[in-house]
């Protein structure tokens, strides 16, 4: 049958800024797919500039007329019409998408950081202009988790987002449950299998899911929210204790981003959790992703897929250029500036239920103390189990849903008993 | 902050053609999630007719005067844009579609079977016309995979799509799976809770499943694939003891809908299917469906949701009004006429293993003589088990993938021996 539209043919004119592992592998896919693209859509992607500092790679992955370290040049050549930022960071990677968005350009980006701390001024800019920002590879890799938020959710009615949105530490966390080492291991192995880089930092620290929950959160609700908005902690404290009590409990520890919509009020945050056995997100392992929806309407959705690497974060760039090249204007359905301004609810009128690990003294009456203190804070225990005996013993705790206040409270008190030998290990469950 | 552009509201006049379930749930939705709409993206939904013979609701769940049955009416009213297809069948709805289409109307609908048999008339004619037909209800209810294979996967290239794209096979066989009863018995269950219908013959023969998978397949591989190059087996015959059996095996058995690209050529299907137990699919329970992809440059992604359900399947179809809101004219992303025609891959050349159970005489030498049958044709044994003594013995095999036709000439033979005392079960292994 082939294309009955054959002479429609669109000329894309890209730049691509930066030439690391996503922007090499966004090259290569579009040499790979070109022909497929064209005979699908009649869109003819070229590249014209690689614009990198560093040109080691230059005619060995790409020709080396492409590159320059000039973003000038970009801004001078009438012909460029999508620039594609993947240099990171978030100086000079504002500077460049403002200049191209000012020059008329419209912008792909997977620059999470930049967009979660300043993405609305990015955005109004954009709509003001008429111009695009699309971002699909910014959370989730090749999960097309952005588009799906913006564009199939409208009649959602989202309440709940939840995410296993950074590889490195569901890879670490993975390795931790199926025994195969402690903390540290298993992030030298990450490290050695390139799923964490030699500065883990912004992985297990949380830092990256974080700026992907103000992401996603902002799409969800349609409501601001920044990477200060956003409450993280990692996964650099969590035992091999934990996990393995944990399973014995029957959850699965895994590094949670949740945005949740409260009486219209946002709360976003990334913290380890104990995640029941029979829920989806529990069977996301190893360096997958995941993004699981609930709304009034919809119930519940789950996208899974790799959340990194080259190539598949790569067709997420492409299909963004595809995507600006298929849509004349700035479409309502991309514009980011339509947004509410909801409060933040603050993470101490949360109700979660929490997963407690501590070492008691060998006395009578230990269990009857601290379960008056989180009965006085409106604390009740779900489950518990003690290990060992004497100054080894230790004491498992789950508690029922309760405002976190009431909980932190309880736990500071209990925290100093004199038949308490360690600071407690909290982590929430899911 | 709110909407920037508070002035560009753009109404949108809709025409729903039949009220049961999705037709009153997309009328409800509309109603429910108006001003959310409204407020995130400047659409005005109203829905001005609801064409229907039955008029059973009118004035209860909706208001008495929407009520029509002339669909002239609606192609007389020069306000309405877009016509809501949700009659089912193949021969109004073809008729109303072609000439909502050619009054100037964009389409949306839900109706699989109409795509998948009469398609590419209707897919033609829009976009002769530069209207669109937007179907993301057509198959997995709340999931937006149509949109996903649409827009997302156009760098993916793909080359393996597997749904589990049937509400009601998939609740029976869960039911089977945890023990819950035999088929008839599941079957009576999912009836009693309004999971399978009173008629269940589409959805557990396979005709349902089949109708989804040429749509995805069509998408995927961006060749015309209609209802009759789709090979379809339902579950009528699957036994209690296969899924038992199965389960000793490690695998879930599901009815598995799968569309491939092999060497240029496509071959789509639908059977059930023993799933490995640790395969994201054997995790789909109930209801739910799901959409497997693998792709060279994505590696691979599922996207989960409930299958079907009122709200779930309005959701995606009020996604599909406002995104035609959003896009002024058929984006080419939307068109389905730039297609490819890919000849298919017969059954019997593609390379499969299988699960075998057969009863078995009491007599030395018959695993001898059924293993050499296998050998001469090339088909390689990977497990058995034997159960059993005596007359009462049954023989389960999985072998190791191979050519459908030497697996069934060798079955055949096998069939004959006068060891075998009944005709064999034969299920694929994914």
């Amino acid at each position: 049958m082939g294309r009955t539209k054959a002479d429609d043919v669109r000329t894309v004119t890209i730049a691509l800024l930066g030439f690391g592992t996503i922007g090499s592998s966004v090259y290569s896919v579009i040499q790979k797919e070109h022909d497929a693209i064209l005979g699908a859509t009649g869109v003819d992607l070229r590249v014209a500039y690689i614009v990198e500092k560093d040109f080691s790679r230059a005619g060995i992955d790409a020709p080396a007329h492409l590159f320059t370290d000039d973003f000038q040049q970009v801004l001078d050549d009438p012909l460029v019409s999508i620039v594609v930022e993947l240099i990171g960071g978030t100086e000079w990677a504002f500077t460049f998408i403002d200049s191209a968005l000012r020059t008329g350009r419209d912008v792909v980006t997977a620059n999470k950081q930049l967009l979660a701390n300043r993405g609305a001024a990015l955005f109004d800019l954009a709509d003001q202009l008429g111009r695009q920002i699309r971002f699909e590879a910014s959370v989730g890799g090749a999960i097309p988790i952005i588009k799906v938020m913006r564009e199939s959710m409208i009649a959602a009615d989202l309440h709940t987002v939840y995410g296993i949105v950074n590889g490195t530490t569901n890879y670490i966390l993975t390795a931790m449950y199926r025994g195969e080492g402690d903390y540290e291991d298993t992030l030298k192995k990450a490290q050695d299998l390139g799923y964490a880089e030699a500065d883990p930092t912004a992985d297990v620290g949380g830092a990256d899911a974080a700026a992907k929950m103000a992401i996603l959160a902002s799409l969800a609700y349609r409501s601001r929210v920044t990477m200060a908005d956003v409450t993280y902690e990692g996964i650099e404290d969590v035992a091999l204790d934990d996990v393995q009590y944990a399973k014995q409990f029957g959850f699965v520890v895994k590094l949670i981003g949740a945005a949740r919509l409260i009486d219209g009020r946002v709360n976003v945050r990334v913290h380890p959790a104990l995640v029941p056995e029979n829920h989806p997100l529990a069977s996301i392992n190893g360096s997958y992703n995941a993004v699981y929806l609930k709304g009034h309407t919809i119930d519940e959705i789950m996208l899974t897929g790799p959340g990194a690497g080259g190539p598949p974060t790569a067709t997420a760039v492409v299909s963004d250029i595809v995507n600006i090249a298929g849509t004349d204007s700035a479409g309502f359905l991309q514009s980011c500036t339509c947004y509410k301004a909801l409060d933040l609810c603050p993470d101490l009128e949360m109700h979660s239920a929490f997963f407690i690990r501590f070492k008691v003294g060998d006395q009578a009456g230990v269990l009857a103390q601290i379960a008056s203190i989180f009965g006085e804070h409106d604390v009740s225990i779900e489950s518990m189990i003690q290990r060992g005996h004497g100054d080894e013993a230790e004491l498992m705790l789950i508690t029922h849903p309760t405002m976190e206040r009431g909980f932190y409270a309880a736990t500071e008190q209990v925290a100093g008993l004199s038949c308490v030998k360690s600071r407690p290990m909290i982590i929430r469950v899911l």
